[in-house]
């Protein structure tokens, strides 16, 4: 899974008919310092997390698990938030980032 | 998911059986300037994308179902296109893209 | 699914056993420019693709579906040609290369 | 899969219901040189490994089999701690890293 | 699938049930010059690949049905070695590298 920070939202009414009324975020994948890379995805949320929150996403089953669990193959998406972070614990001693 | 560009399309007459009749379109990722990437993505398309226009695409299983619902494992593909964006609701403060 | 140009063969004698008698080829994704890139990805190919030739490849069971349609989770491939290109429709116009 | 270097833990609760109790491991990808990537894996962690450590992680079906053997398909995770690394035997002459 | 270059090897006494007995090896993915690039990937062998020896590895279904044809989905693996590579037969006018 990755990590990633929820940075705007999607409108789209033309789409494949298994993703009506279904909410699709932007998220931005953010490394330990929580700076977001320059990659944008977008998945697809029934947890609400809001702009601004840190999400962890999941892709493929796992994300259509988090979405729709009794049927996941019916869905067309392969990404999706599956936790909103409440707090990071990390060993500051254990990163050396390459520069 | 991910955010392309439409830019074109491919024709190819010698290709696996099940991907009769299917229409390939070449997209370029985004990010949330709007910039494309440098890198090109062939995606299956049913909706209609025209040249310019701003879809998601997904990957593997999601991307199949999307195509032919009814039996997507009989599909070679692994990239469609799954909606046509009308507008992206984007916080500006929460973009803070790494030079 | 990804763009990419046939460079080369490879020759194993010792591999998986469902792979016997199966074709590799070597070949480099490219941009819409056809500037092929570094890396290198070895896929599985029934439909005859030359060297030289541009070719769209697919990954996963997408690729297994189109060198083995009737029984593709017997193959240990994740990597196929699904198509042979003729000619690619760009709107120049619609690409903006980041440098 | 790939080596990674385990530096911290997520606190998350709100989640998808299928992960409760489930613990997830903040993890640096690293080189040979064992030095961490910029990259972040969020991964579910079954085997206690700690804070330090060097992991072997697997990603999609690999790691839902790695944390619930029984019924994989019900887990709304993409990736997972499969082995903790006691020795790692490189040949050093065969490793010329490019710059 | 991609090339890769055998390095080392991994020893895990802790790990995932359903790997006991299996080999990994560490590999290094190359490009055409047969330069490793910085990256790592640990992969499954059965194959019997010898440090120093150019081998083709496969992700996902591909790598547990190389390994395990019998039971592939009991595995918690997503690479593994499917060939070791006799000979790779380039054309070096097909190759024009990005600097």
């Amino acid at each position: 899974m990755f990590l990633a920070k929820v940075v705007g939202s999607v409108w789209a009414t033309k789409k494949t008919d298994n993703l009506t009324n279904l909410k699709f975020l932007i998220v931005h994948p953010v490394n330990l310092k929580k700076e977001p890379l320059t990659d944008v995805v977008i998945v697809a949320d029934v947890l609400g997390a809001g702009i601004g929150e840190t999400v962890i996403c999941a892709y493929g089953h796992a994300a259509r698990q988090a979405i729709q669990p009794g049927e996941p193959a019916e869905l067309s998406i392969e990404a999706a938030v599956v936790a909103i972070v409440d707090k990071l614990d990390v060993d500051e001693s254990q990163i050396t980032m390459i520069e």
